[in-house]
């Protein structure tokens, strides 16, 4: 058979990963392929570094808006991130030509899956985006696939590792959230500008795309309420800790009475329950579905070497001619969604007001916010004895 | 596109779950698999027993015997159970006419697997075994391709509800292995006859199916070391508490230095671990591969429901024609595995001897022996500090 030819666009972390994968389980991969993974170029704007990887044996492309113009490629790894710009242009090139798009790209396909799985379904190509969500964990594939025969009830995920990190040092050190998180940045665990991962953008973007999966609906990242772990103090930690739980920054959805419900929000979760026990830059999603019941999956969700397992995974999957749509079923069949107000969600809350911290009976925020208008200032969070 | 037809051989519990799921989900799985599933028969001998589930709509056919000679049969989805008799009559009938299987007799793959595979590849049919270990949790699939381009280290599964259930009563109420067995049989949690069970046999069938998926080496029963759990006490329970550990029956699957050791056995893991946390009638299965590191995914590891979902994700793969080989890679590259001399592990060991019991430095087994030579009846477990 002939070999499925790629090409690698973005040569950071996660592209080198891929190129080092292909490199060293070279013989695995073909075997469990029955085919051999062919690299027809490479992109990326500096070719000088050293990545670790020998590169020395492949095509550079001066410009990656040039990789969909290459004759007789599969499939185009698309790793340089961003909903915009080059990403986006190369993905709508690529598609439209029938080529194949694998990516790491969350943000790109949380603002633009729909038209893109769209404009693969056109042309016969596929988009692969395991590595988007969870790094490592074959989340979409177990979504898309092994639980294909089950109504999903909801999702609850820990999806950024980033957070999960500072979550777990502050409770351990009893330190506050800006002297863990300098110290984070200090250790490369967090970006210089950590805004995306500590205000849960990139948690939605995840989020927004296991929805979509779940429940069959067309991804809407501006329907997600998104709240971030910045004013989490120690004393809220110590707190949780004192009820008997800990707080993680979940991904929530969930369908209730026909409408569907999205969330990023730092949550009470009891600290014995499974996703309690998810520590350090790990990430878990829980899946509840009609028959499978209750199924968790917990891995490494970030990282070079995860990160490019789950794309590997993807071009494996393409190269033996998987064809499974974009978000599960063809972009018609995909709903557009009737989103719950998230005032209605009946939840227990945390509220910490003046320094003092309590938990609630089960209420909706309706009823919340009349106990809370009385408060100087005080700070809620959902609690979800999974 | 024409619906993907199959028969259904063997109606009891997992097979009218199966039953349950295609009629409530089945608008559902059309939109996924962009295709109807079609029931073209049904057997079993018993033909009057209600199960729950609407048969009247469905051709009952007088012999399983007879199922492969239906024709324009997509797929046979065995639920007959047992490695000899009509399950193996019947799939190599079947396959050997290219017609596919769908299976959760993991029994039957654990010592034809390797005969069934070939038939499979030379008729140009499948064999779906989601459900054959680990009842929903999509660990075949996982491992076939979700962590495809990873070079597997290890493999530890909780594989067994039944030990499980058994073993986590056992710490929860203090009483003993017998009382417990006795407790589960009335509740419906163990077998009449428990000693698949209990003895590690069905844990070893399933960890069987595992190993030659993760490492690429013909599926081969005979070489696993098995002891089930029948000689845990109660004291056994409380002295692994006290030293921060819990008894889990696990299946083991490593490769070091070019061998693979496979066996099944009660291990001490640390309370506070991934694994340690599984309790009840969960199974759990942890993998750790060179680029994924490390993945653990968690659920029903059996039951009407949770089993027909693993039964219907195979069902949906097929009849999008998704073409995988059983074991990951086509049989002739299945290798005949090196099996490393269980004695030749190196771990740290539990030993209690006339009532009192502790935990030794790491050691091989045949230093062990050395060690309780001299003890009036030894009993020794691993520990596997996860």
């Amino acid at each position: 058979m002939k070999p499925f030819r790629i090409a690698i666009a973005g040569l950071g972390t996660v592209g080198a990963g891929v190129v080092e994968i292909l490199q060293s389980n070279a013989d695995l991969i073909q075997s469990r392929t029955s085919r051999k993974i062919e690299i027809a170029a490479i992109c990326d704007r500096d070719q000088d570094s050293d990545r670790g990887v020998d590169l020395s044996c492949y095509e550079w492309a001066g410009d990656a808006h040039g990789l969909a113009d290459i004759g007789g490629l599969d499939a185009i790894v698309e790793l340089i991130g961003g909903s915009q710009g080059i990403a986006y242009d190369l993905a709508k090139a690529a598609l439209g030509k029938g080529v194949s798009i694998v990516t790491a790209n969350k943000a790109l396909l949380a603002h633009h899956g729909f038209e893109l799985a769209s404009l693969a379904e056109t042309n016969g190509a596929r988009i692969g985006y395991e590595a988007a969500v969870a790094g490592g964990i074959p989340i979409i594939k177990a979504l898309r696939e092994g639980l294909a025969g089950n109504d999903i009830n909801c999702i609850y995920g820990i999806l950024n590792g980033t957070c999960n990190y500072i979550l777990t040092a502050m409770r351990e050190t009893g330190a506050d959230f800006e002297d863990v998180l300098k110290e984070a940045q200090e250790k490369g665990y967090a970006e210089a500008d950590p805004t995306f991962d500590v205000d849960g953008i990139d948690a939605a973007h995840k989020l927004c795309l296991l929805t979509s999966l779940a429940f069959g609906v067309q991804p809407d990242f501006k329907a997600i309420e998104t709240k971030g772990i910045r004013d989490i103090t120690g004393a809220d930690i110590r707190a949780a800790q004192k009820f008997g739980y800990k707080i993680k920054l979940l991904g929530i959805a969930k369908r209730q009475d026909g409408k569907i419900s999205q969330s990023v929000e730092p949550c009470l979760v009891p600290a014995d329950s499974s996703l309690g026990g998810v520590e350090d830059s790990y990430n878990a999603v829980f899946v509840e579905g009609d028959f499978v019941e209750k199924v968790l999956m917990t891995g490494r969700g970030a990282g070079r070497k995860p990160t490019a397992s789950a794309v590997v995974a993807d071009i494996i999957d393409l190269a033996k001619g998987l064809d499974v749509p974009v978000f599960g079923v063809k972009t018609d069949k995909l709903a557009k969604p009737v989103w719950a107000d998230a005032g209605q969600i009946k939840s227990c809350y945390y509220i910490r007001a003046a320094g003092d911290a309590q938990i609630t009976e089960e209420m909706e925020q309706v009823g919340l916010g009349a106990l809370t208008d009385k408060l100087d200032s005080p700070y809620i969070m959902r609690v979800e004895d999974l």
